[in-house]
């Protein structure tokens, strides 16, 4: 038995805020996994610190299972992004620790490879037409082979997904943002610009919208009705998936496929979307739904409705989740694609080794483990600086879905 | 407008471990609200005051929908016993300072008394049938209406639900006390010692009993049947209910009542309960279930199906969270029960002005607001003490629900 | 406890026939609530005056949950028109009431402003399209952003909708007006003229339509898919809804979203539409669906589908019912939209304070209670003249629902 | 063309309170029809007087289904107790005058006899079980072949359905009669004195029992399956039915037959009921359900699914009513049983020619038309004298169904 003998959880916010936790068994050996819930950081980190490194001092770090039920089961109080953040983050470093023990990547230890490379798409985006035209260039060019296109709608300041420098950060520090959200001209004006760029750059690439929870299912099934010559790959988050079976209602309406799953965290959460077969691709994250051992069994349930996975995975998720997410993507049979974005620069500073982006794929590390390392030194340099995501709000001051 | 001006987070160990927060507007006037999640306090203390402190000071303290709405859809990453802990904190403390504001009790502004006083239920229990006996009795002579009744299952040290001395605490200090659970043990035994407690004292009181998660679905079918006999009230959470459809198949084999809820943290989660019939008592409560208004629509939707209330309340929710959830059991139209356990003279040392039992029942204060006040001075005497609730395990060393 | 001590019901002719609720409690607090029902009016005020009132004397006015109970449960013989409007009524005067006495307009006691506004609708309508074309042009001068837009169809005298002078009154004296219904004629017609109004006003505004009834489920189909190009904001009432689970042949067809519920008078009456998702949203009115504590009801479990709210308001509805109808739209999450018509001067004389139109908007008042003054003098100008709706017939003389 | 010359709405209080619509024909013909509601009477009277009888004048008589499309549509708020009790009035009333002019009994005119007689229900009761038992002698020797039976469960005074002398009268004059209401006890104690009539009366003759609305769906269940050694002809609304869905849950546990729809006012109040197959015999009333145009289409629904008939006829329907409901039950296929109780002296002294009891049945008048007449001048003598049904409070004050 190797015990777990030390668990720190290391807040940093190199790039963006993230909460990572290190796990050292009395071997020596370290684990990492990522513990970041965007603009919630601190409340995993209390999550972690003090509930749960008591617990985890002297256990069997071979226990994997035994302590994903014993942290789940045990809370008592369970589910929920705060709860399966915390859990997901113990997952993947023991899944990391029992790599590196074996001396092996994580992927080998989940059935080996069953794609050489793991298709990935990035985000473009434009206040105006002929900016997004640009960014579109420029992902071709780097050679992107899926692409989200996202535009600003005029008017409406501050439109989600649409990038204002090199680095899109939503977060705001202070008080969120609040911007101002018109679903009538959204559903006007998006499937315009998809379709000027599908003009521009041809089908043969994937294109992928992000309508992020704004519109009613009705709106919804409108929406994908409009984009179905655009052959989209798919659309995200057309409509709040707290109320799931609505999304039969979209699927009567289009075959614009449907993506869905980042704010949702256990399989409970997808179960009826995907037996129901309403989605096509799951978007749960290995962070946000309970670590590799988790993860794994909802894309297990996802393979028998013929529903592909879709990681979610901007950079407020810390290079060790993509590591981790890249593991999964690389095993799994039923891979859909994986979301990638360039890290910043301090965030590259402080996590090393994470999968790297060549010719519109990444492959995962071939070094034991997540083969991510933690720069202490380099995170110091970054304390942590608490921002908020935005809010949404409708021309007469009520609150929409962000 | 009254603005919020101070939100202060209050974590004290008066007894139990307890989180409190206190919202002070520019008027002065102050609101409480409970915010305790029996072992992961200080997670929920810390998303209140690193993550929702800050948004809330400036906000208009009367529009209580309004910030429901900002702290849930704000929060992008949603649901959760965590995060609508926190939310349901703040909503109790607006809630409370509106009552005050007003000069009324928080009912009269849910429309009022729906009926004079609120039916409770006690804690009853024994290590064998002897004590169980004794215990009940005590009960009914203290004017109890409503009893549950658990009996330690012989062999299976900690059984759930039995009473070591005068107050009962299953959170442990240091680790958490892992249990031993046999179904097959169970099954035989507690269907045998409740009817005892019917041939004792028969069938003048509403008897109840928690099956606490324990059981499958088909062993759940198998006691709702054995059960009948001793016509229970309800039982309780007869199995997880992550797995929500199943409850039909208990719900084919047995007519006995069936209540579910203390795990579950909003509307969506016992949407689909409700709205099938699956169960007669929802037992969602204030505290995890979002606060006044979310737990107000839980109920508004189980009217509509014939489900009736049946509010999880022990002693690891605070008096504040009593005084709530009274609030809300003597307005709605179908109330169900009240859980009721009484509180530990540390804990009435620090908060006073809850509701109060007599002859099986408790009736709302008619101070203004919520009625609670809290005593820092005496919350001071007793610190926070980490606790935590037990795991279950079989015979063979695997994980159980607890 | 403040008793209620007079309970008057007041008929007045004030440019429509109103019935006005008017409750006096022990304190000299008065409360109006609305009771018209276009053409059934003193019906209502029978039941009011001869079945409820004695009631109602003496019971504690602060209870409205049990009151409402009282009266539904009270009365045997539920639902239904006649019966929900007097218990709206009742509803009404009781928060009214409540208002007065702590000094907060009612919305304050509902949670609080969740928008600052509320968006309104305005009815143009022409004979031909010129006439239909200028009637919109001075809605939209007048500041509408929402407009439901009725022409009439040629040779079918009398269609529905289309306002004869400066106020629209379908009710006609002395015998109801019998208009002739062609079906082909409609479908045909309709849809070229709202092409004509997207064509001269462009998108940048809501377009609505109120299909009252006329079509069945595969003509409102075809329908909903014809008019898909003029993005409707809704069309109202495209068949008639004692058969709802018909409702989903149309929702197949279309993405046109639906509006329904004038007609109905209960949260059992638009269960079956609502939790099938098949409306997009919910029209029943304050008045004739049972007053605030129930009409709440039907929006929280609208919000739990997505469906919003679209309260009914036309000017057979007292101030009263706009005043409690707004009250509810700026509280609720989940408004759509308000129907708005301006009252007759007559109207105006008599009931004062009530919410005002400005550029597209309503706000409510500030003023405690509903904050609606009836002024009895001006009432008793305008003495009740009896008149009915209308009824419509095909060609060949069978009835048809207008 | 027989024109309709005058309508009278008359009102008398003949040992219960009744209204009465007659309408005569420019021919001189009469025809009656029952519009009582009971407790609500006059709104109904209001309804008829004020804005059905102006509509009726000059009207073709013999259009009877014209007629009633033109009061149902033109009335547009549809549906419910009041409006649908006017309507059945004048229905009943133009069959009336239909079967005279042609000289027929009106059960000729729809479809003639499909039995000789038709099987009656009576209602015995009793203050405990030898009163009971007294009763149920009484009426068995009077020939009755079917019997409801009722007892005062003891402590709870005013039970539902047990006579105080010779003739049940739940209503109250001055304000409703609050009876106390107990599940429990119900439930304990009904299924033990139904066993008990069994045990003394055998199983030679129809056994009824009404639960008159008072248990939640589960309690239902239960009490379906505890009685069913006794062998019911029917347990009456073992439940609310405003929630129709929940009946299924009732049907999975118990084969003792169910009967509903004495607060139901038309089909589409019980078309889920019906075509789910979720009850054995719809209980609308002739009265209540829009007259024998409409209850003779409900039970044509019922028939495709293999529901009998069994309409509500108790002392507080006129004996127009009976003799319109006997009409039906003689013509049509699917019949169950006819509910009966012996009228007031009173009332007798008022309506003359109503079908009569002998041996366990009754058999409709053979005079033209309904062959009930109506003495003016008996009736003066009985003044209207307002009353209340009851309502039912539990132990804690709150309203349950009665």
């Amino acid at each position: 038995m190797s015990a777990i003998e030390k668990v720190e959880v290391l807040v940093t916010g190199a790039g963006r805020n993230f909460v990572t936790l290190r796990i050292t068994t009395s071997d020596g050996v370290q684990g990492l996994g990522d513990a970041t819930l965007n603009g919630r950081e601190l409340s995993v980190a209390s999550y972690l610190r003090d509930h749960i490194a008591p617990l985890l001092k002297g256990r069997d770090s071979t226990r994997i299972e035994d302590t994903w039920q014993y942290l789940y089961k045990g809370a008592y109080w369970r589910r929920g992004p705060v709860t399966m953040t915390a859990i997901a983050a113990v997952d993947m470093a023991l899944w990391d620790i029992k790599g590196k023990v074996v001396g092996l990547p994580v992927y080998q230890l989940l059935g080996g490879k069953s794609r050489d490379k793991v298709l990935v798409y990035g985000h473009a985006s434009g206040s105006d037409l002929p900016s997004l035209i640009d960014d579109m260039t420029e992902f071709r060019e780097r050679g992107y082979q899926a692409i989200r296109a996202q535009m600003a709608v005029p008017g409406m300041g501050g439109t989600y997904g649409v990038r204002k420098g090199a680095i899109y950060e939503p977060a705001a520090a202070d008080l969120p943002d609040e911007q101002l959200w018109s679903t009538e001209m959204y559903l006007k004006f998006a499937p315009d610009y998809l379709g000027k760029v599908r003009e521009e750059f041809g089908f043969d690439f994937h294109l992928l919208h992000d309508v992020h929870h704004r519109l009613t299912p009705i709106e919804a099934a409108r929406f994908g009705k409009d984009v179905e010559p655009m052959r989209l790959f798919w659309m995200e988050d057309p409509t709040p998936a707290e109320n799931q079976e609505t999304f039969r209602l979209i699927r009567e309406h289009t075959t614009t496929p449907i993506a869905v799953g980042e704010v949702l965290n256990s399989i409970w959460d997808v179960q009826h979307l995907i037996t129901n077969q309403l989605i096509d691709y799951v978007r749960t994250s290995v962070t946000h739904a309970g670590g590799i051992t988790h993860l794994r069994r909802i894309f297990d349930l996802a393979a028998l409705y013929q529903v592909r996975s879709g990681s979610h995975g901007p950079t407020d998720l810390s290079p060790v989740s993509l590591a981790a997410a890249v593991s999964l993507d690389i095993a799994i049979p039923n891979f859909g694609i994986q979301e990638h974005m360039v890290f910043a620069p301090e965030t590259q500073e402080v996590f090393r080794g994470y999968p790297q982006f060549a010719a519109g794929y990444v492959t995962p590390s071939e070094a034991p483990g997540l083969g991510v390392e933690y720069d202490d030194a380099a995170a110091a340099k970054f304390p942590y600086d608490p921002k908020y995501l935005p809010v949404a709000r409708r021309a007469d001051g009520s609150l929409h879905d962000w």
